[in-house]
C-alpha cells in the first residue's frame, strides 16, 4: 500500500498507455458530451480548432484517471480516501481517434491535515501526452490520502 | 444560435435533470475510474467519506457536461468552438446511485479575443446540485465562443 509518507514533494511517476478508438469517442460523447463536433464528422471538420472528430476533453480527463487508477492498483494500491478537486485543468490539443495517450505526474505539495492528523492532502500535476510527445491536457489534482498507521 | 453577444456577465441559467443509477456508476468506474470505492460496496462502506458506493467525481463532471450540452442544444445551439479549461473544480459531497442532479450556471467574465476578434472567451461558474439542493460539485469553465457574425 502506498501511504501519504510515500508521496513526497518531487516524486515523479510516468505510466499508462491508452489507444483512443473512434467507438470510444462516440460512445463517451453520446453519454456525456453530445456537442456536434464530438459526434459528427462534418461538424468537427467545420470546427476551426478540431478539423476532424475529436474526443471530449472530459473523456481525456477520464483516460488520465483510468491510467492513474490502473497504475496505482498495479503497484499495491494508494491509500486515497477521495479526490477533493482539480485546479488549472487545460485542454492544450485535440485528442483524435487513433491517438495513444500516456501520463506523467509530479507531487508538488504534501501536508498533514490540521484537523485530522490521520490523513494528508497531496497536490500533484498530471500531464497527458499523445504519441507525438505533445501535452494534450494538464491539471493539478488535490487528493486526500491516509497516513501510514504507525505515523499518525 | 446563441453567440458570444448573448452571454453577458451575470447571465444565469438553471437546467437539467439526471437520475444517477447504480449501473451508470459501475459502468463509468469500470471504464474510467476503477478505484475500489467506486466499484465495490464493501470498499465503499469502509471509506470514511463515502460510506456506500459513490460515483466517480469525473462522472459527476460528465453529468454536468451532459446537462449543459442538452440544454444549449435545446435552445438553439451554442456557438462554442471548444472548452479551454476548468478552474477550481471541487467535489463537495458524494454522488450516490438514486441521486437526481441539476445545474446552475452564471457567466462571470466575457471578453473578446485580442488576437482573434471573431471570437471571445467566456468564464462561467457551474454548480451541480443533488435532490436535497446540496451542491455536490462546483467549477469555473473557460470556453471559446464565436461572436455574432455581424459584430466582428
Amino acid at each position: 500500500m502506498i501511504w501519504f509518507e510515500d508521496m513526497p514533494v518531487g516524486r515523479i511517476d510516468r505510466y499508462g498507455r491508452i489507444e483512443v478508438t473512434r467507438d470510444d469517442v462516440l460512445d463517451f460523447a453520446r453519454k456525456y458530451d453530445p456537442q456536434p463536433f464530438h459526434l459528427d464528422d462534418a461538424a468537427a471538420a467545420a470546427n476551426p480548432l478540431f478539423g476532424r472528430l475529436a474526443a471530449s476533453g472530459w473523456q481525456t480527463a477520464g483516460f488520465g484517471m483510468r491510467m492513474t487508477a490502473d497504475y496505482w492498483n498495479a503497484i499495491g494500491g494508494r491509500s486515497i480516501i477521495a479526490g477533493a478537486g482539480i485546479d488549472e485543468l487545460r485542454w492544450l490539443k485535440p485528442v483524435y481517434p487513433g491517438d495513444t495517450l500516456r501520463c506523467e505526474s509530479e507531487i508538488i505539495e504534501a501536508r498533514v491535515s490540521a484537523s485530522k492528523p490521520d490523513r494528508g492532502i497531496v497536490r500533484n500535476t498530471l500531464t497527458v501526452f499523445n504519441q507525438h510527445d505533445e501535452p494534450v491536457m494538464t491539471q493539478i489534482g488535490n487528493i486526500i490520502v491516509q497516513r501510514r498507521p504507525d505515523a499518525a
